[in-house]
């Protein structure tokens, strides 16, 4: 932590700082400039929790210098982890597919897209049985009983199944169903759910929320990984900007940026980042050359008559050219 | 709802277009100018969901006409709703002051904040027992303990008190003890929360999320309406932007915006819309000139020991000055 | 400056920063913390121009202390300015308002709008001559033509003028007509006209630009005062944020920020912050109340005709009721 | 153009506005629903310019049906456009590479950079002979005698130059020299510029300013276009954002987008995008799984003095390698 004092600080209040971390156990060191004077904190900054620095007369701000996620932190875990989930594994080498509907719709919706999915080289099943809607005149989705239908397309397929959680309650019935729980963008920083699927000891699909910043996005991973589970994948699916032109504005930059920064696996989702059918190949491609680690995509038998996303979803022919055109780029990444 | 038409649509494809419509039992009126074809639909449109026009061949675009909420909407309840909170009123006539700690700390602070914000002229005493926290590692909150040493604080002053609830459980705890209470800004499209607040029978005070349009923000509020409750106050605290010199970016506009859409209240919370306990008076001052209903507003005995938020929190003495300055803008407002 | 080293610095690259600010003539002081090393810099940074420190081995990022503006920063010049224009003055104390059309369509309508504002209180009429317009197909403006009645009307009413320049062209021609030219929200950045700006001896009014932060806005102001002038007044008038509610988000907390970080005087512009006429009046009551030092309002004899932005232009009428309701509001901020 | 009127909008009311249409030569298609009228107006809508048909009485909002753009539409040109500059040709089949220094810093670094980027594979050298900067106290540019640096690699390399102009004062001393001049995203919409460089006769790339929409950017590109040239090409270069980890955010979608909207080539530069050395390269292989036609890359031969840039630029070695890696993408993307 480095403190930066004002210009017109005076000696009395770079004095009274200094003792107050020297005070709390740790060291402070003194640079004096010719304009300002500049404090480094060194030792567990944690000692100072409520001492409002910034607050102090004298001083003008703080610049952390240490990231406040410490578990799911390249610097303290250097190698990029592969996380498996069901019979699959997430990360380096691996290029994961998953694929289908928005929203569980009916019980033969589902089996049909699992096979359909799982022949085109799909290793997960997605599907949304509890819907977070922007009206709450929009369909909400099947809850358990979709969760049923999943069931059965895993043991009919061997896919491994993906389902978003929105509440406690969703994720207590979820978590006996499904093979990876997903936290959707809207609940990144519902806390109380992030710390329960860390309980759960069910591996996590972490989306990035639709204005987090990739620190805040980390910071949403600790959560899980404080309560034991390190078992995340993160997922970009765009962020909201002034851009109309499609429903979000996908950063794929995040992609190199969380390789920097953590070592757990990532994908985009190229439907919501777009939302639009006709930009999904194009993206899909980009998101493998990035360097992401596989792609979370819709799809559905008849988009034109789907409850939710229909616009971005694509039928059973598109996913299936995709997965063909996005071989030699997956080649190119050294996944298989 | 109206349907733009490519402009080489063909006539059959505006011909299954008027036919889609009409079988669903609503009307089709077609314009066909130089370039495009357009199709105004007549009728109740949730007959449509499922048909994913947009998908049809020969369409552009669709463009919505009304607004998908109802119940929160000026247009079917022009006049502006007063909402009874404990024994304070909150909307036009009225002006709503709401002030405490961001974060219960413990017994005696709660009271003595209680005190002070009370004697400065608040009607309410906020104060948080869950805290949602974007590090893990950061001070969570006292929890249902918080909650009592509220209550007591209202027996003892008379204060009307305000806690946020950040899950289905912490709100049914929170039921039993507050008057109000708040859904923050990142759980703001936790939908299965929103429904449960809807439930409850309490007044809820709903912040905008970080990154929330005005109307998903007012969809929110109509998942709360949509459960039976009404009593809901807006709340503006400031969205994300690329600015950094404020915590956040106050869209003042919002007031009148909300205004003209809706007949809710709508406080404004210029703490976190700026993040710098400086700039919290010319802010609050803006605030009640536009036309907002009251402002809440942290208060600490000693901000620069407080737990969280100690630089946008104000001291007693502050508050009260702030409250004495307000007085003749409250007045010019038509506000007691 | 402070730079901060990676976790895993080598004591040679450390020393190799060092030396390298010491060879430059300037002080490196160490602080060794458990995790990272920090290196505070004393002296004249801008010896450093042209060593790309965070480019050096060992490195994580460097932190700057200072602002790079001078010359507006009110650390090196305390107090407020007051700017003379004309017969006006722009600061403490004075409430300015600017107000005329968006586009000068033609003389009568130029004379007739100075008689009004006038009327209603203004100091100085706005119009503008040269039209930065999205598309090419819209109307331009009238240029010289359009800045002679500008003059006129001065010479009939008293009223200080102000018109948008656009380019060195038109910045040399304006340049012998008004009292104070603006440089507009798509210029803010054009360096060669700011330059021109500063050297051109005419007191300047500059827009801040639709996604410039408040100290790229400073740095644009450094580049005019940087050429001798200082005469400068700055006018928010809203960014570009995801709301589409109001036209741009205000940000009226750049108010109280620009009090904190410079000298100049601030203005702010509700009718392009907003984009709305209903808007207009709720705002600027704001805007006096938050500390502006005053308004400039697109006011139109005939807005439902007006060639450019008629929506969110006043009336004669609603402009008198404007300046009789804000009177109260400028009392209490202590402007006359 | 589609009127959308207000619940409440009298027969009277909707009656006036069919007239207006009517009398102005244009016809008006109504659409009574439940709710709302909706009225399609079929015609030459420039004859409606300043009729302000949205501040009528009744009158909700208006809805455009076409885009304002034409001559860079794809709707009139629906094949995309190769264009010729210099011995280079840009757009489909062809992969563009652009490479050079931020900035011209003296004639030798000229000359060998323009040495290395053609052996590495580039068609372009790039170079800043005219450098907007942030803070006026940053070095600002060789002018003229950097452009004629440029020209002397031009002859020397056989490489087509491409410099940015920043005023119509360089715009005219640079068409003397450069093969294509660039519009940085600072001058995206200063409009005297854009016609200027459409009567120049000069290829442009043209840049998306920081916060411009993609419709705004096309407008852009009209302005140049509608003076007779068309020898355009888009270059995204990242769009501020909340978002700090990278200098901006890329909007990768940008390129499919523009490929649906309009026939004109795109860039993209990885550089701006992310401002960090260690993202170019994942970056520029999206770019090229994406689509777009190329890329403009800084190349420095000593990035860490880089005068401007520096940690954004590569080496020579970096670059050599880039291209390399980019070989087997470009060949999947059907470029040579």
């Amino acid at each position: 932590m480095i403190i930066i004092m004002k210009p017109n600080a005076s000696e009395a209040a770079v004095g009274r700082i200094k003792n107050l971390i020297e005070s709390n156990g740790l060291q402070a060191h003194l640079s004096e400039g010719a304009e300002v004077t500049i404090v480094g904190v060194v030792g567990d900054k944690t000692k100072l929790q409520g001492a409002n620095i910034e607050m102090l007369e004298g001083v003008d701000k703080i610049v952390a210098v240490t990231e406040s996620y410490k578990l799911v932190n390249k610097k303290f875990h250097p190698e990029d982890s592969i996380i498996s989930v069901g019979n699959a594994k997430i990360g380096p080498g691996h290029l994961t597919l998953m694929a289908g509907p928005c929203a569980i719709e009916n019980h033969d919706m589902v089996l049909e897209t699992a096979y359909a999915v799982k022949k085109a080289g799909a290793q997960f099943l997605r599907g949304g049985a509890y819907k977070p809607r922007t009206s709450p005149y929009a369909f909400q989705g099947l809850e358990e009983e979709g969760l049923r239908y999943m069931k059965e397309a895993r043991e009919a397929t061997g896919l491994n199944i993906v389902c978003e959680v929105t509440s406690l309650r969703s994720l207590e019935t979820a978590a006996k169903y499904v093979d990876m729980m997903q936290i959707g963008a809207r609940n990144m920083q519902n806390f109380e759910l992030l710390k329960e699927a860390g309980k759960a000891g069910v591996p996590v699909l972490l989306k990035r929320g639709l204005s987090a910043t990739i620190d805040e996005w980390l910071n949403a991973a600790e959560y899980i990984a404080s309560e034991g589970n390190t078992d995340i994948v993160l997922c970009e699916r765009g962020i909201r900007t002034f851009e109309t032109a499609t429903r979000n504005t996908l950063d794929i930059s995040a992609v190199p940026v969380i390789r920097a920064k953590s070592h757990l696996p990532i994908l985009i989702d190229p439907s919501h980042a777009t939302g639009v059918r006709a930009y999904i190949e194009p993206i899909s491609k980009a998101a493998i050359a990035v360097g992401a680690d596989g792609l979370i995509v819709e799809v559905h038998p008849r988009p034109s008559c789907a409850l939710s996303d229909g616009p971005q979803s694509l039928t059973f022919e598109q996913f299936e050219h995709l997965t063909k055109e996005l071989e030699p780029y997956a080649k190119l990444a050294g996944r298989e």
